[in-house]
């Protein structure tokens, strides 16, 4: 197992709207959960404002470092939609018109009121060399330039664009994780976890304490490559749990 | 205004239970307005595994480059929370008790089952020469190394740190904004849209558009650091949308 690959991207979520606090990001907990199905590890995300080099700068640093790089927004029609020209910047490519991509706006908009405006045109819009990624939800396409993936910003229509790439990238296990929860503050059993985890190699331990009313208690999620070895290790906690005195919840709290 | 100096932040992001989808971070969208209120632009966040080098290389990249830089995650009492290991190798200095953080902890503590453990006192240990940030939700202090303020993950303790600091850091002008919706496609009134940013110097037009059964329509929003100016242009726009025959909706939809 430990010979394997193991297979990386990264995420930059592009967009104003996320910094400035007015639209709450749906997007990392869409995309981590589905990576980790294609056994591929989500190791960083970014969040970069609507300004083209500083897109530019952060997809040079990701797409270089990770196996893969999705970005999520700026493929509108409106001039605030900038994704596609920050692309070709960081590519040193020109932007051309995607002659698949027209074809398919032009469907799209056939029957639809205005037909394919010039404005409606700039979602056909693609650095030079790419190839489109399907949009079953809304017509205007996603794009694939090398190991970068860039999709939308709606998180319906990025779940629509995740579902066609589903099996289709190359990667390696999914992380399996099995969650005890104890309504104990997890200072109380600091030692006990980190007991755990050093007596189960290959596995990792992460404490995540919640606060209701006025009993604290915490999840802990137990990661691993190998099921077996994570399944294994949730069964030790448990027992060392009921053992010094606490009620655990297997599956959390 | 145009003088004046653009105050500007950052925000680290650190946990392995965001980046695999287990949480939803509700951080970003919490302190974004925050630092708006203060005059500080968020111009950034990393989300960074919980991995001393890759947390320290964050820390390095984004405190140098913005004002101020937060973190959130990672410094409570049990072995996943790394964040102070990260920050004191970022700065090259020695990890410490805190004596003031200590004594709060043994306040804290004083009555409550336990006492202050080998692992609660975890939570008094700083990057040499830290100051402590307030946490009057949860006793255990954030700590401030120089325009860096590491904060707690939890969102409502972020809250109450937070709102201890609210008004001591130095910024500028908050960015005003002003939302006008339209229940059209933001295809059809992307020149429009164009034309009114183009007309209003120091103002950024964003179109966020939404998709409602099979009513497409999208938000307009209009920002400025002179409220005067957004609320001008604001105007314009209403009056735009409605000549080209749409039913602009002031505050959005």
């Amino acid at each position: 197992m430990s010979d394997q690959k193991t297979w990386t991207a990264a995420l930059l979520v592009i967009g104003d709207e996320i910094l400035s606090g007015r639209t709450q990001d749906k997007n990392i907990a869409q995309l981590a959960p589905w990576l980790n199905e294609q056994g591929i590890r989500l190791l960083e995300v970014r969040v970069v404002p609507d300004d083209i080099g500083r897109i530019a700068a952060a997809v040079n640093a990701l797409r270089t470092t990770h196996d893969y790089l999705f970005t999520t927004g700026g493929i509108g029609p409106t001039h605030d939609d900038i994704t596609v020209d920050a692309m070709a910047e960081a590519f040193s490519v020109p932007v051309v018109i995607h002659p698949e991509a027209r074809k398919i706006l032009e469907d799209y908009y056939r029957d639809r009121a205005g037909g394919l405006t010039e404005a409606r045109l700039r979602m056909a819009r693609a650095p030079d060399g790419a190839e489109l990624i399907k949009n079953p939800y809304s017509g205007a396409p996603g794009i694939r330039l090398g190991n970068v993936f860039i999709l939308a910003g709606v998180p319906d229509i990025v779940a629509s664009m995740l579902e066609g790439l589903t099996g289709k990238l190359e990667g390696g296990q999914p992380m399996v994780s099995v969650t005890v929860g104890a309504r104990a503050p997890e200072s109380e059993v600091a030692d006990l976890l980190r007991e755990t985890e050093a007596a189960n190699p290959g596995v990792m331990i992460g404490s995540y304490p919640f606060f209701t009313s006025d009993r604290h208690g915490a999840n802990f999620v137990i990661r691993s490559e190998d099921g077996e070895l994570a399944r294994m290790a949730g069964e030790e906690l448990v027992a060392r749990l009921r053992e010094a005195g606490y009620d655990p919840v297997e599956g959390g709290i």
